[in-house]
């Protein structure tokens, strides 16, 4: 089976499907989100490169990805420490468009591999360096701006605009950054929410543009611990979601100082944390 | 800071927000998902637990979740593999309910280990093992049962009736398990959607259910290629997703020989692959 051999190099992919409807199938064309893994490799100088993570992601600001995973994750430290971004070249010298490699000028891998995958504590202190570890990777971010509830409530309306994909094939997350005044900054998608998350903090990396403190984050879904932690990571101070945000994204986001918006919809909202940032007369 | 000192013990957190409506902000108390860490751990006989994962779920279901994830991932070969499941026990004989202890009468971790998250293929072979590999790890799936289009549509509706959480959170994702005449068999939630997989199939496995051929499975979001192949490992051989699939969930459910029934919702649907065990005349 060939599923990765050809590989579609395209955010949607056409296929045909039969369609149900007031009792009658029909065959007709449609449209998938693409979903295809990416493994992102991690070389020191003069070494090897090794595998990081495999990530089932939608093609396209691969290398945006690739260095925004690494660096929420914890394995590249700040854009002085990356030394290039580059698929990988298979032995007939064709891009292999499934694999990037970073090449860092410190490699801080195999701390990081050991301690997200892999823990030795014996059942007697129970893995509480492993939980504690979750929340103490990244540090609490920074004053942030005041954004007025008028601009919040802008704000999925301006992602939607700019969302193409998802309104073809439904399958879509997106991330969006904007400044405190509603201005739309750079936005991403992936059929992963965690993806959209670090292709936008990636690009962010590459352009030197880190830590967000003044910006606006918005994603399309829920709101889970992991996306304020890679938030966090990016300095981000106000992040708002279209739907729900769950208990521990609440209570990290309270650690980390930043004001959580969730249910933001039809200029409805909910503040969770550090409602100072909102200004809700305005 | 103690982010995980005092678990929540249910799946519904209580929280203080600030509703914004109609230009007026008005505090109020509101209803939160509960995500908590859970920690997997493995253990032979005779030895020591060592850490398998770390998953983001909503507390409930935990021994199901362990037993699920450990299945779908390959590293619990089935029922007669399984010794006992329990929480983890800490030095003052307190339960410890983020940490759960599968005990195997055969471990197969440290391939599975090695195959999930390192791969040291060169870059002259580009990690094609590594990417091959994601379709490998399970076989693909019997007949199954032939479904009629109007048992199809009646699925989400009996879905929505049973998925209580949800209602008060806006933040669950559900898997359920139909016959095929449309008897609702087992329903599970979690703020992950692996995780709501992973608990009905682990539940299934501990009752000796598996494979659920005769099963009709629906999630109540979009499908991934990751919960195809969680299914096909636990034989199901017809997917129904409310939402959208993505293109690999396709391929996937393709070589696996499954049945991918896509936008299930008033009674409309479209049918990716296999579309043989659908009656659309029923």
């Amino acid at each position: 089976m060939a599923l990765f051999d050809t590989p579609v190099r395209r955010a949607v992919s056409d296929v045909q499907v039969l369609a149900f409807e007031d009792g009658q199938a029909r065959p007709r064309p449609d449209r998938l989100v693409t979903e295809e893994p990416l493994e992102v490799r991690v070389a020191g100088p003069g070494q090897e490169p090794v595998a990081f993570a495999v990530t089932m992601r939608t093609p396209g600001n691969d290398f945006d990805l690739a260095a925004g995973l690494c660096f929420t994750e914890g394995a590249l430290a700040g854009p002085d420490a990356l030394d290039g971004i580059a698929y990988c070249v298979g032995p007939e010298q064709e891009q292999q468009y499934n694999i990037v490699t970073l090449r860092m000028r410190t490699l801080v891998l195999p701390d990081v591999h050991e301690r997200r995958f892999l823990s030795n504590a014996s059942c007697g202190i129970c893995g509480k360096a492993a939980l504690d570890e979750v929340d103490l990777r990244v540090a609490p971010v920074g004053a942030g701006p005041t954004v007025a509830a008028s601009v919040l409530g802008s704000l999925p309306d301006a992602l939607a605009s700019h969302q193409r994909v998802f309104e073809k094939t439904g399958g879509l997350h997106a991330a969006a950054r904007f400044a405190a005044d509603g201005t739309l900054r750079e936005t991403r998608e992936d059929v992963g929410r965690h993806n959209a998350l670090d292709k936008l903090i990636g690009r962010a990396l590459v352009d030197r543009a880190l830590p967000l403190a003044d910006d606006v984050l918005l994603v399309s879904g829920r709101l889970s611990f992991e996306l304020v932690q890679k938030a966090a990571a990016a300095g981000l101070t106000v992040l708002c979601a279209v739907s729900a945000p769950s208990s521990l994204a609440i209570a990290a986001a309270e650690h980390f100082g930043q004001t959580v918006v969730g249910f933001l919809r039809d200029g409805r909202f909910n503040v969770y944390t550090h409602p100072e940032r909102v200004d809700v007369s305005g």
